[in-house]
Order: structure tokens, then C-alpha cells, then sequence
């Protein structure tokens, strides 16, 4: 990834403070916002369905996870989501355990329908299941699939005509003309919870600020991964996973180009 | 401020450990439990409708804030709002991004007209948006509006009968009769979600335990800034907002009358 | 306790990683999550009607929580607990705050007349609550009741028909034909939120993975009280409960068998 561009996200983003709305589930939502704030943007976790309209036409990029979904929750989603299509502004979708019961993957699938979303972030069951396929999924741990996740990136960029992130070991980013792999990243970072939606607030953050989707995707990606792997490096034997998610918050305040230009490994 | 309130307030609040009832946003809940203890008070969390009252009929002080307010949770408010006018315990009002949608303000509008609030904590804007202003809001951030601070505090103070607190760079707190000003902070209070909602929690313990309601709201105000100067000042060069937010805790939990007097700062 | 059930229990943990189910709380379901985590669970927290059956299906546990219960939570945590039942996964339930409104009391023995629970965790008026007795509660804190707490359990256990854990300065837990109580502990464990509540996700996450489910009740409510002893004492003196509160995260991940053995102290 070109150095200028990577710069210049990071400029942007802490020149502008974009505006990122919000709709998620309850069990990881201080931590976005907490996120949010780290790389220098402005959270609003409005909820209510009376002004899910409103409150997204004020912001510059849309976050909807789908983590605690229920009926009322898609109706707020839906609306802000069609908000953000009005205005241009990027909506990111994490469909969150979607393949782990028949309603998520309907109510997603239903979402993905009424919204045009920009960016795409799950694990891989997730992402195969919003194709179609039948992973062995536990709750909303990635299970096992049997096609290799530069292929799954490719095919889901095609077919839900959007920038696909998918999380794991490594990181594989696709649009429909460019894939990236990230190769950083600590397995502690799925030991504790949030870090795949925190992930979401990042890319939103970057990609508030600019048109380049794809690369917006791998700097909130990467800068996610390569924060998780300092986190664990600064980590003392005595402490554990409570001191380890304060590290990752600390690292992703830290964050800034040049320390993603050294740290972050992609190819 | 007289040395006599300050240090019978924090011994009041520890002797009598006051039930603080919080109907609050989902993002910061668990932030203000956790200062509400750590300053002495006991929380409750209850947001059930068919319950609403009666815990208020329970508590101390009563929190109500706007975070995530949606149709229902405003009948819950203004249920256990009404509870609470009718047992005298004071009602602490954070109108929490009030000015950025048109429902927000209408909704908070709607809350002051049914419930007798005690003291009001906000930041300018919302302070603001409440006297019918409309200022540059950015979700729930503090905009630009065009008044002093102490201006906007003494008009606020008169036009809805409630002690007013700005949350700022000067905290400004306002009764009918007299008005101060806290000169405590740090900019990092504005990097975390929570601090503002957590600010409530703190105003609320102490109000609980006096009928001197302006002398609680300038103790809680002033423990938050106070705090965040402490944490602040305490921070590594390697530690971010993560370990901010830790510290911040932990300066509320060892803040006492003498740490208080010390380091606050008054005009 | 036998050393060979102790060691079974964490070694079975850690080899099956069991899905825990939770209908809980908007105050400490991060913390749940990231307990059930630290011990080696896999948590998720899906709280929508239409899909609570489907997910608990998926589970090896179910914990119910009552912190924030309101009429259409209940409805979900019967279609989830009475899945719970048919696919005979234990439900672990943690009365929160019940005593303290007559909601609370009326709504936790409907569940209770719905769902066959395996474990009830609460303090000593929750419990005493559930059989009828009016103690003096005050929210979700222990009262003051006129039994001592080995009784109750011992009452409570006939006659609720479930293992019956009482956190406090000593913990019991009792089922119909043995009695248990736990020395470890410290107060801060009560000066920080979500420790009962993360409690319940311990004890179910030993119970996902055995029968014998007064030893799992025992593992898991020790966990908690010894972590909180050793939190405690690797706290600094300039530490307060911010600090307390990751390090008792730390050593819930530190845990393991043999750290258990030497610390725990059961009578």
C-alpha cells in the first residue's frame, strides 16, 4: 500500500473528526465508541427508530452491527441505512453471527437488500453464510469453511457489490479490481470481546474521509491487527486479558502513520 | 467554596451510601455504575416501565439521561421522574446530545414539562438547544454558540428552574443566587466516552445526601475534573486513553474531602 | 473438594470451549462476555425473541440474568430457557435485584414456574426474596436477613429445586444432599459492578461441561472469589478500583487448576 496514501487517511481523519453513527448491538458498544475516539473520530450510538433518519444524515459514515438484532433494531437500521445512501455517505456492515441461527442470515440478507452498503466486515462463516453457504458455525466464533478466504473475498465482492474484510489469522481485504492480506495480528485479540466490531468503528472512521474505500478498509483493518500485536508485545507474565484490552486501546490512540508504515505487514 | 460543605459532603455520602436510580443510554451504563460506586453510592440500573416508579420510590436521587432515548424509555423517565417529584429526592437531568435532531430537543422539552429537575448537566450546546437555541451541534459533541458560558448558565438557571452545569474547558455551575466556576480538566476527559454521563452519577451521590443542591453539583462536577487532571498527570508516556480511562476510575475511588480541597480549583 | 474434580473440570473447559447463551443485562454484559472468555467459554449475548430458542439450542448453557428485566426480555428468556430445558443444558439463573420491587419478585417466580433451573446465583436477599421473605433490600445490594445463610441455602435448594450459590463475605453453595462454603473473597468485589453477574457466567461455563453441577457451581463461584483476593492483593497503593477491576479480569484468565487448589478455601 502507497505510503502517501496511508499518510494522508491519517491527516484527514484527525484534521475532520468525522461524524460515525452508530447502530449496534449492547454488548461492545462502549468499546466503538471508546475505538471511535482513539483514532480520531466523533461516536453518536443513537438507536432510537424516531431519529435513525435523522441522526445518520448528520454523520459521515454509518456502522451497523448486528450483534444484539432483533425486529425494532432492523427497522432503526434500515432507516438510517437508506439516510446514508441518500447522502453518499459510506454504510459498514458487520453482520455479526449472521449463519448461527436462520433469523440473522434473513434479517441480514433482508438489510443487504434495502441498503447499498459500502464495506463488508465479518469472519469467514459469516461472510460465506451472507453467499448462501452452510458453515458449521458456533455462535459468533468463525467455524470452518472449505474454500480459501481469498476466494470467499472475491466471490462475496462480486456478489454483494461491496468492499469484503474478512478477519482472521490473516486479513484479507477484496474489492472487485484488488485483494490485500494483512499478516499481523495476536491470537488474544479473540480472547476478548469487541475487536471484530471495534474493527468496523476503524474502517468507518477511515472511510468517512475519503472515496478510496478499499484502502480506507485496510488501514481501519490493519491499524486493528497491528494494534492487537503491540498490545500483546507490551504485555507483562502476570497480566491477562483484562490489562491486554486496556494495551489495544491504548495502541489504537496511538496509532499514526508512521507507526502503521513500520508495523503493518501486507501483501 | 466554605472547606465545612466539602468535607461534610463526602462524609455524608460515605456514611449514608445513597441508592442512585440511573435510567441511562447503553453505551455508558456500566461507566456510571461503576463511578457511582466509586464515589459512594450505590446504583441501580432498572429501565423496566412496569417498575419504573417504584425503584424510584427506592432511591436517593434519580439520573435520567438522554443517550439512547427512544419513545419508550421516555415514558420509563418520566414515570419514575414524576416518583421521584412526588418523594422529593432530587432528579438529575443529562440532556445528552439534545440539539442534534429536531426529536431530541422536542422529546427533552417533553421530560421538562412533566418532571421537576433538579440540577441539569450538560455542555453548552445542549444547555443551549434547551432554551430553544440552535447551535452548530455535531451529535453529541460541544458546537459553537455565541454567548458566554456564564451568560448561557445564569439565563439556563432562571428559564427552567434547575441548577445548571456546563461540562467545558471552565465548568460552569449555576444557581438562581450564585454561580462558580471549576478551572479543573483535561482535554483527555473529551477523548473517552462517558465522562460527561459519568459527571451525572457523581452530582447525583452528592445530592442525594444534602438539600443544598448547588454545593453537590459543584462537588461532583469538580471530582470529575479533578480526576481527569489526576489521571491525566499520572499517565505514562506509553499509556493512551485506554489506561486514561483506568486511571480516571481510580482517581474517582481515592478522591476524598482533603485530595478535593487541595486540588480544586474555584471562582 | 477433590483435587481430581477440579482438575477434570478446567481441563474439560479448556478442551471443549461450551458455548454459554446469555439473556442478561445492558450493564454487564460486556463484562460477562469477556469473563466467560477469560475462563475458556465461548460467550454469546443474543437477546432478540425471534431467534432465542434457536440460539440457546446452539448453546451448552444458558445464564439468565434479571438486572434490567422488563416484560419482553422475560418472554425471550422463557422461549430460551424452555429450549434450555428440552436440549437439557443446565440454566443458570441470577436473580438480580429481586426483593426490591415487587416486579422483580413476581416476574423471577413466573420464570421460575416456566423453566427448571440448575443453579440459582444471588446474594442473601435475592435468595431470601425468591422464598417469600421480605427482607430489608436495598436495589441490587444484600439486605439484611434474620437466617443464617447456610439455612437458606439448604431451604432454598429443596424448595427451588436448584443448586443454590450465595456470594457474600463466605459463599455457600448447597444442593439437596451437600453444603459448601467459601472462604475467599475481599470487599472490593463488591465496590465494582458486574461481579455477581460474571459470577453466573463462570459457573455456568464449568456447568456446559459436566453433570455434576454443585461441584461446577463450586469451581465457579471460588474462581471469582479468589481472583478477587488476588486482584486485591497486586493492587498498588495508588491503585483503586479502575485498576481493581482489570486485574480481577487478569487473574480470571490466569486461572487454571492448580492455582485454584492452593488458593481456594472451602470448608
Amino acid at each position: 500500500m502507497d505510503k502517501q496514501i496511508i499518510e494522508q487517511l491519517f491527516t484527514q481523519l484527525k484534521e475532520k473528526t468525522p461524524l460515525i453513527h452508530h447502530i449496534t448491538n449492547n454488548v461492545t458498544i462502549n468499546d466503538c465508541a471508546n475505538a471511535t475516539l482513539a483514532i480520531g473520530g466523533s461516536p453518536v450510538m443513537a438507536s432510537g427508530i424516531a431519529e435513525a433518519g435523522d441522526m445518520a444524515r448528520l454523520a459521515d459514515a454509518l456502522v451497523i452491527n448486528f450483534g444484539t438484532i432483533n425486529n425494532q433494531m432492523l427497522d432503526a437500521m434500515i432507516i438510517a441505512g437508506q439516510a446514508a445512501n441518500q447522502k453518499e455517505i459510506p454504510v459498514i456492515f458487520d453482520p455479526v453471527g449472521v449463519g448461527a441461527t436462520a433469523y440473522r442470515t434473513e434479517k441480514a440478507l433482508e438489510f443487504l437488500k434495502a441498503v447499498n452498503v459500502a464495506i463488508i466486515r465479518g469472519n469467514s462463516t459469516e461472510v460465506y453464510s451472507l453467499l448462501g453457504g452452510q458453515a458449521h458455525t458456533r455462535g459468533v466464533d468463525a467455524g470452518e469453511i472449505d474454500i480459501p478466504l481469498e476466494d470467499l473475498a472475491r466471490n462475496a465482492t462480486k456478489s454483494l457489490k461491496a468492499i469484503i474484510v474478512i478477519s482472521g489469522k490473516v486479513d484479507v481485504i477484496a474489492s472487485e479490481s484488488s485483494i490485500a492480506q494483512v499478516g499481523n495480528g495476536d491470537i488474544l485479540l479473540t480472547r476478548v470481546t469487541g475487536t471484530g466490531c471495534m474493527t468496523a468503528s476503524l474502517i468507518a472512521s477511515f472511510a468517512a474521509i475519503t472515496n478510496d474505500w478499499f484502502h480506507a478498509a485496510i488501514a481501519g483493518m490493519a491499524t486493528m491487527s497491528l494494534a492487537g500485536e503491540k498490545a500483546k508485545a507490551s504485555l507483562k507474565e502476570d497480566e491477562g486479558i483484562g490489562t491486554f484490552r486496556i494495551k489495544l486501546m491504548d495502541e489504537i490512540s496511538k496509532m499514526n502513520d508512521q507507526a502503521w508504515i513500520k508495523g503493518v505487514r501486507i501483501k
